[in-house]
């Protein structure tokens, strides 16, 4: 069948799917060459079809939806009625890589009934862009239908061949991996070490993507996820079938729902180049507009922080090193301090005054409140109360001393995953920060999940992350979650939420086997299609022995320092952090006049190259500026480019000053060996690049007068 | 064996348990008739016995925890040390039954290491009263064991023979049963329907209430419930061997626990006579006394309450007969009212002038805050805020109309058990307590948890009581907690945690079948023993048709009237509910003077006759006064009773005023038949008290001049 595939879905529709059956009915909707094909079998049950021009994206796939009450809608169904609508619009984000988006498809709403009693209905919602297609299931308000539990969704998606897949394991609770690159056929999380729960062999995570052999690039993910479960995917190593599988709660359920509800948007992001799928704004648009009228206290920035100098066993995040402590019953003062607690107000001020000369935003501390003696790996509830500072942290001096420097410090609240206690504590720890003027939180969410039995990725704690954005929201406050679920687009609706990490940053280099050089080169396929990450770029000191030899020992990070600094384009994110340690940067002040200058709002971008997995070169026009930056990144291997700089404004001149791999550079061999130089370029210039192994070039193009 | 007993335990200890064998060690404690001993089995197994006088009370009975790590104390051990001390002090509660309470026992605590590696420790402390025993696990502070998980606990309650036991069903999640009456051998649930969880057929709660055949009068409960899940026991019925089962949380664990830690004490309080029983203080004794340092805001009290109407279907807690709503997404202004809400700000003030009228401190009003319309059993987390009041009930009018009054408002927070959603509510909920002046709330935890997968009476649950417990008392609020685990005696430590619920009250009257006449002379022997009751007695208005023929239709509560005021004085409680409707009050303002008068604090009590599932009489002396209040119930049979007045101050005259039960009076058939009586007595006196069948009287003395 895979070999004689028809051209037209309703050919298709007599085929493996519907054996020998006529179908009932078949909808389409299209945006460009993206086509859609809703049908209902013979036997009543849903079914949907992707293409993109002549070539098949999605097979003929089913829909459904269990439920615990055995009455969802994964019977056969009846067709009430459907329409289709034309949407083309365009909105400003607050912030963003462009300054403006369009919002442009056409819409396929079909509502069915069950055939069967109580004849609950369904309404399904295709949305087709000219780069993809997002759905979902709503569920309207009707008497026959208000409580429900969903125990499965039944969303398949059948794809045509065995494409080549970036994956990451289904682990409930962590995304912290590298990725692994091979066809469906040979997906196989079994012997991939887990971070936190052993995945199924074949259950992967999403953003997944694929690239077919026929040039197709295709991701698969969701939009808006709020109250229900992050999407894991079941493959079907044989067929290349894909199917949904939830993230279960305590007690194997998926979520519980009240009508009207509706699910997060699956997505399918479609284009024969690769760059396509790393411009789509498919996932943005299918998330709601934010309801914050006034925004002018989110600020996009970037940071440093007494953070690098503990991975890199410089310093600690506890204060002292005795072990098992109870929160309540400690007195911190009488603990004998361990001699290299980070976040020491000696520390900290000299942080504060980094950023202060070199025009960074704000500084974050970890490391600064009470229970880092025994904080992890204990499934401890009573962990932290985060209002409560070590003792030689002073709150209020720091506090005026920031304000003095016109710097912001941000504040830090590692939950340990016990989220019950962070949640009866937010209230104070909002009304702490306000009252010490800090205005962004870092939020961390590192073990297993309190309440036990939940999953970082399942129905409750995706609610406990958004709760927490709209909180924030109402206190102006920005956020950053690290180990959350991955993000979804939400950044649209809660501006406030800067960034995630949710997934395998730099800091693995300083403690794992590290990230190896394609990483970063994936990621903007993956993990970024949902949303900004706090990656952490920026480590100048590469080989991590001259920080702690002992324990650092062979420690490095997997990249040349040039493309430490390419990564603050390659990788968006409105918040990003110059991760190194002052004394790192002072010994490269000129190369950190690029992080110093990088802005973290952009009018425009463009994505000049890319092939996940190998390269990626982007350029970005700064918010309201006429000046341009360059990220390029390759794998471990080297690489040339020519960039054409036709992107530039015509007729303005520039100085771009690029940023590059020094001669014999490598990632592992000669990773710090970098040159600066400085060319007068116009929009009728091309840009020779030589990308080191692991290398990258980074490049600031600002106006000159002629 | 059972037959052969042997008077000795250490004869004992070569019986059954360690048949052939003999014991490594016997140690021993005592006071007056009871006596303990403790001894390592040749195995290592260590194990107990209690004896009163000459009589078995517990046949030797192993001890021993299990641990998630395989490395807990059901293996064998051996003794480290050993002591024993004495103790005899006073100490005044913040308000109780009596003036002042003696803790007068013998302490033996036995240090234990494990034989095998790791070595850890394990003390156990037991504590002998004269009324019986108490002993706990105690984990120490020590390198081997810093977080562990306790998977069982193995705690053997051996009887020596088949006695007469009052019990419950063992479900997780509910206590609100009548009592079986059966012997140890013929427990069996498994025909009784279950309120929320099915039990195990032979698993029963505590506080069970046993009576053997040889005239021993044994209840086994625990004391200090804190951070560890509520005992229930198994029962084998062919030995009589009680064997305790912990409530699990959503994993089936036990309690995460962090060492220095202890488990809750087991206790088992003896006597020969059951009036004995209800005045033991041993759990009272075993609980810590109180932080607090400053209590005069704590004020046992009596209240009415928009409450019964809407048990009796005239009044209903919603606002509107929508269902289906959503707390952030609903305008409960545009609901259309249903003509019936019990708290509208008319009734309401209806109440405040009762109360204040006839000298009651508070009232109480439930359906005030939105979110009625559908809050039970859904399963439903964002239920309740706890702070927005619906359209009909004016805050800031009530607070300013009851504070003229001179009445306060008791709040209510029913969580409908999603107690992640009032956890993250908590502070904002106290804080608009605070801000409209109530000081106390009653809490409700009707339904299945959530978090999803716990129980009412897990370790985690039992957190959350004791912390709710700590955050009002920090506050200055006083908690009475419905459909909570039972108590163990914790209001000596928080002394504002004045009353739980947590069995079956009063209310099913009105919409089960019932509670039998009985069920009130049980409850001091069972429910009791752990803590005062919101059991909201007072109800006039005896057969509920009359309050709504169609929805009522024979229902009524199965006492007399002058049962209902005999409660009062029978189930001890510092707060005390006047429940029924005002209306009804005034039918009969000359039974209600009793209830006017009868105090909630009390110098002294004394248990004049008893015999649990049979009667009970009880007196009491009020709070710095010379008068004396007395209660007499029995359950469905008349009774006589010749009650000598010896308690009495012997040469002063009083008025007792005599509330019985009208001649023909009964539970069903004439239950509103009361009369009352006036009698001058003196301590020489004695007082004939007639009971109806499933009556009772009620009888206040007051000093007369000569």
């Amino acid at each position: 069948m895979r070999n004689s595939l028809p051209l037209l879905f309703l050919l298709l529709l007599t085929t493996r799917q519907w054996a020998g059956a006529q179908t009932q009915s078949a909808l389409t909707a299209r945006q460009d060459k993206v086509s859609l094909t809703f049908a209902l079998a013979p036997d009543g049950r849903p079914s949907y079809a992707v293409s993109y021009g002549p070539k098949p994206v999605v097979l003929p796939s089913r829909l459904g939806l269990a439920f615990a009450d055995g009455q969802g809608f994964d019977g056969p169904l009846t067709l009430v009625g459907s329409d289709v609508k034309d949407v083309d619009e365009t909105w400003q984000p607050v912030w963003g890589e462009v300054k403006s988006i369009r919002n442009h498809y056409q819409q396929l709403t079909v509502r069915l009934r069950q055939s069967a009693p109580p004849g609950r209905l369904l309404t399904l919602v295709f949305r087709v862009f000219a780069d993809g297609v997002g759905f979902r299931y709503e569920l309207p308000a009707q008497p026959a239908l208000q409580y429900f539990t969903v125990q499965d969704e039944k969303t398949e998606f059948n794809l045509p061949a065995n494409h080549k897949a970036f994956w990451i394991p289904g682990d409930y609770d962590s995304n912290e991996y590298t990725y692994s690159t091979t066809r469906l056929s040979e997906v196989n999380s079994a012997g991939i070490e887990a971070i936190q729960l052993k995945s199924a062999p074949q259950r992967v995570q999403t953003p997944l993507m694929l690239k077919s052999d026929d040039g197709l690039y295709v991701n698969i993910h969701e939009a808006a996820l709020v109250n229900y479960p992050a999407m894991m995917l079941d493959v079907d190593t044989n067929t290349f079938g894909l199917r949904s599988h939830l993230v279960p709660d305590a007690l194997g359920a998926k979520a519980y729902l009240q009508a009207p509800e509706h699910t997060p948007w699956r997505t399918i992001v479609v284009a024969d180049n690769a760059p396509a799928v790393l411009a789509s704004k498919l996932i943005l648009n299918l998330n709601e507009p934010t309801k914050l009228t006034e925004t002018s206290w989110i600020r996009p920035q970037k940071f440093v922080g007494v953070w690098w100098e503990m991975h890199v066993n410089k310093a600690s995040w506890n204060y002292s090193d005795v072990s098992n402590l109870k929160l309540a019953d400690t007195d911190w003062s009488k603990l004998t301090p361990n001699g290299h607690h980070g976040a020491n107000t000696q520390n900290v001020k000299r942080y504060i005054d980094f950023a202060a000369k070199y025009g960074l935003q704000s500084v974050l501390v970890e490391g600064w409140n009470v229970g880092w003696e025994d904080w992890a790996n204990n499934w401890k509830e009573e962990v932290f109360d985060f209002v409560t500072p070590y003792p030689d942290f002073a709150v209020a001096e720091l506090q005026q001393y920031a304000q003095s420097k016109g710097v912001k410090l941000m504040m830090h609240h590692e939950t340990s995953s016990s989220v019950t206690n962070y949640e009866r504590r937010q209230d104070a720890a909002y009304r702490f920060m306000q009252g010490h003027n800090y205005d962004a939180v870092k939020t961390g969410y590192v073990g297993r999940i309190i309440p036990r039995g939940e999953h970082h990725d399942g129905q409750w704690m995706v609610n406990h992350y958004v709760r927490t954005a709209q909180k924030t929201a109402d206190n102006h406050i920005m956020v950053d979650m690290h180990e959350s679920v991955r993000p979804t687009g939400l950044h649209r609706t809660y501006p406030n939420w800067l960034a995630n990490e949710a997934a395998r940053g730099n800091e693995f280099n300083a403690w794992s086997s590290g990230n190896p050089p394609e990483h970063e080169t994936i990621l903007p396929f993956t993990r970024l299609m949902g949303g900004p990450m706090d990656y952490t770029p920026g480590i100048f000191q590469i080989k991590l022995d001259d920080w702690n030899p002992e324990r650092n020992k062979g420690k490095q990070v997997h990249t040349t320092l040039a493309k430490q600094l390419a990564l603050y384009v390659t990788m968006y994110s409105p918040l990003q952090m110059a991760a190194d340690l002052p004394e790192a940067y002072e010994q490269h002040l000129d190369a950190f006049r690029f992080i110093q200058d990088v802005p973290v709002d952009w009018d425009d971008t463009r994505i000049l190259l890319a092939e996940p997995g190998d390269y990626l070169t982007t350029v970005r026009k700064a918010k309201g500026k006429e000046e341009w930056y360059l990220g390029a990144i390759t794998d471990e291997n080297a690489r040339r480019q020519s960039v054409k700089l036709d992107f530039l404004t015509p007729g303005q001149r520039y100085e771009a000053t690029i940023y590059a791999d020094g001669k014999n550079a490598s990632w592992n061999n000669n990773p710090m060996a970098y040159q600066i130089r400085r060319v007068k370029v116009d929009s009728r210039s091309t840009l020779p690049l030589a990308l080191a192994p692991g290398g990258g070039a980074a490049v600031s193009f600002k106006p000159v007068s002629k």
